[in-house]
């Protein structure tokens, strides 16, 4: 993973593409992962952990409506949470993730669900993580998955700048 | 270190203590190692991300005057993380890093210099790494010093409850 974080950071490096970070069950880690590499300061600003409905609302700023209706695990709280983040530390590209990783279902979503979103001015896309994994994949396996994930949207983002 | 977050979440729930992470030169490694374990959602809230000083003042509120005379690599910088985030997210603990992991010294301080603090209203303690490293670590291994002293304070904290 570590090879890949480095590749992106060159490539987003390259175009001087600042980005920023939402995370709600990967915890931390796509950051942790990305700040492995030094230097990285340059185009990444930061982040947040939003580990249940009240942090994402007061300080990610999700909405409560998009909570209650479409719950913390939906595509709706993954756009919101890369919107927000992007405007709040004001960088080009945010990227988010929520979702549940297991290892029970939660607020009534199956383990595996997790949505992975990136949103800049001339490129946003979200994927749904389950339809790529086998279901049988333990707590770290889901969570490494969503880790790549959003390092490869930030390199196709990259691709619209 | 999943052993450590496994005792840590242990024993912070065992008095409902809840907490959550501000972290520098970490880059979210503290809650991603703390996510690792399911459940941990009861009592960590969630965590910020600051990874350059106008992140760290305009999101966490660490103050001008504060990162400018004493610069982000800083015990008082490191104690008004702990702080702030406590009190962002109402939580009964926070815990925060703010450092040089390396490989180049930054902002004139060397590498592993590295301020880890806890702050609570029972207990409050700031720990500089450089004394306990040999001075030949990687960024790899400054950071994972600096993500088990973090775990290694939140159990001293639980002491206090």
């Amino acid at each position: 993973m570590k090879k890949l974080a480095e590749e992106t950071v060159f490539l987003l490096k390259e175009k001087g593409l600042t980005f920023a970070t939402a995370e709600s069950c990967t915890g931390g880690l796509i950051s942790a992962t990305i700040t492995q590499i030094s230097g990285v300061s340059a185009i990444f600003y930061g982040g947040m952990v939003t580990y249940n409905n009240e942090i994402k609302n007061k300080i990610l700023g999700v909405k409560k409506e998009t909570l209650e209706e479409y719950s913390a695990v939906s595509q709706e709280t993954a756009e919101e949470m890369a919107y927000n983040i992007c405007e709040k530390m004001n960088v080009k590209i945010g990227v988010a993730v929520t979702g549940n990783a297991g290892p029970n279902p939660s607020e009534n979503k199956p383990v595996g669900m997790v949505y992975v979103s990136v949103y800049s001015k001339n490129f946003k896309k979200t994927v749904e993580l389950s339809k790529q994994l086998q279901g049988n994949e333990s707590r770290d396996e889901i969570r490494k998955v969503a880790v790549k994930t959003a390092l490869l949207l930030l390199q196709e983002t990259v691709k619209y700048y």
